[in-house]
């Protein structure tokens, strides 16, 4: 039976704009009106903001800023993804953390969040910035039935739902830049590491790690990629609810997820050309053999950059960073 | 320190065809000679087989059909495989195993080798039967430096490399069927189930599990696939030592993986052809999609099989089981 807290908070979110009476409430939850009150008292001590406008009722004004498992559980609608969450003060990496829930037989959707990283991941082999309680950083386990040949398709989908979250649901320039960086106003706010576990015939799981700068201060960047980066807060000039965006991006991400799992991996890529910045642009891509100048053609369905050279010649690009030229 | 007894059975084991002087090994390990006797009773209790010859001193006979640490790197020969070996008595499956492992960082080319497994997995969800104190049941732990999409390759040097011990180490009949089963005289005696853990951009690590049935008899095959199935022992008409055939198996593997990881992964794909029993005849693969029946055109670099179907056209199958016609 959930805590009458955690009723009188979901009947509030409910109805967000308008105010709920004391008694209604009451009656809902089958306890006394002092019941309730405690109830509201408990959430103001949790943070939460509640009005109380006499003879009206109550009102939810705002929900504290805190990836906790109320906050996201609050407002999320959706069907598999992150209907198990685990939220973190703290953890080495979320993708570690639910690489190890996988193996211990975690549930397809499993969402993992921490309000901080010691050891966050980047691609590449490279450390992501995880300063507490200013970002989201995120994975989830995800059980797709699909050839592992497929998987690169769940990296752009990712990203995809992570620049049309930004895009439409906070009026920001989003856009993609190759493999799966979401840049705003052309600097990065968003990195994702995917990592597969998977036979040659099957996967068997894939965990998508997902760090998105949201409240972070410029001046909290390191120097050597401060230039380079920006966050949410910087580019709208208020700071937003972590929990709304994750849950946001979530709702976005799986109906194209299942678009995905279904087959539909050609729309998916279709989608991500839509929101690319990269394609149609003068680029050079540094790889580990080297660094390669031309012009960024088109992705093929393994998420590679075709990129037509100086010289005349097409070479596809499985791995690099992009740089504009 | 290595203990006397190791000392002893590794100076034995190199002059397998010789007497060696109970004076020579005393002098050798700077004991006496009645510490030498201890040490040879004491693999005489472990189920070494030596020979005492008056005046001439001590030979091997035989090592015990047994998969311990002391019976495998005695005769072992490589440079990285099997140079950190963990022997189990009993697992739910080496794989398994393994891949807890290398969660916890062990290093390339760990083996891991059980006398029996109670959950023994084989391809496509499979269970793959695992008595005791008969079979080779192993798993190697590897970390390539390639990039995933190259992962099938390593499926197709361990066929390779155990076809190739059966026919030159043991004058069998052996053969490759696609994807990776090897069949001796036409009937199985071994599967590969290889499973990867990576990211879009690099492998992280591969477990490849190898089960070989070597001194299996006909009649401890479950029913249902007793026909199609058989073993080393069957084939030869004598029972193997395991120990041998293992370490035979990973000095074979170690420099076809070698040149699959310095990017010969063509030379690989001919290696693998010319054991092919597939090729050139008229197949049926099974596939989750259905059945496709034509004639097994060649590989791909993927490892997919491409199939020339009966109405003329050419389709490349990734997955399947196939059945001759």
């Amino acid at each position: 039976m959930p805590h009458p807290a955690d009723t009188v908070l979901s009947l509030l979110h409910k109805h967000k704009d308008a105010c709920v009476s004391g008694q209604a409430l009451a009656q809902k939850l089958g306890v006394t009106r002092a019941a309730v009150w405690k109830a509201i008292e408990a959430l103001r001590a949790d943070g939460y903001s509640i009005e109380s406008m006499p003879a009206k009722g109550y009102r939810l004004v705002s929900i504290p800023d805190r990836l906790g498992e109320r906050e996201i559980t609050l407002g999320l609608n959706t069907r598999v993804l992150g209907r198990t969450v685990h939220a973190l003060d703290s953890v080495d990496s979320t993708n570690s953390y639910a690489s190890r829930l996988a193996v211990d037989g975690a549930p397809d959707g499993t969402l993992v969040v921490s309000e901080s990283q010691t050891a966050g991941r980047g691609r590449l082999g490279r450390s992501w910035v995880s300063p507490p309680g200013v970002n989201i950083y995120l994975s989830m386990l995800l059980r797709p039935q699909m050839p592992p040949q497929d998987a690169p398709f769940i990296t752009l989908a990712a990203s995809v739902a992570l620049a049309r979250t930004l895009k439409d649901g906070y009026k920001l320039d989003a856009a993609i830049k190759w493999p799966n960086d979401v840049l705003l106003s052309g600097r990065k706010a968003s990195g994702i590491l995917t990592e597969m576990s998977s036979e040659p015939d099957r996967i068997r799981h894939v965990v998508l790690g997902v760090g998105i700068d949201v409240n972070m201060k410029p001046s909290e960047f390191p120097d050597d990629i401060r230039a380079q980066s920006t966050s949410v807060m910087a580019e709208l000039g208020r700071s937003v609810n972590r929990a709304e965006l994750l849950c946001r991006f979530l709702e976005e991400f799986e109906p194209v997820y299942e678009l995905l799992v279904g087959g539909a991996g050609a729309s998916v890529l279709d989608l991500w050309r839509g929101l690319s910045c990269t394609l149609g642009r003068r680029i050079v891509v540094k790889t580990l053999r080297g660094e390669l100048t031309g012009l960024a053609r088109d992705i093929d369905a393994s998420g590679g950059l075709i990129l037509e050279l100086d010289g005349g010649t097409t070479q596809t690009v499985t791995s690099g960073d992009v740089g504009f030229v």
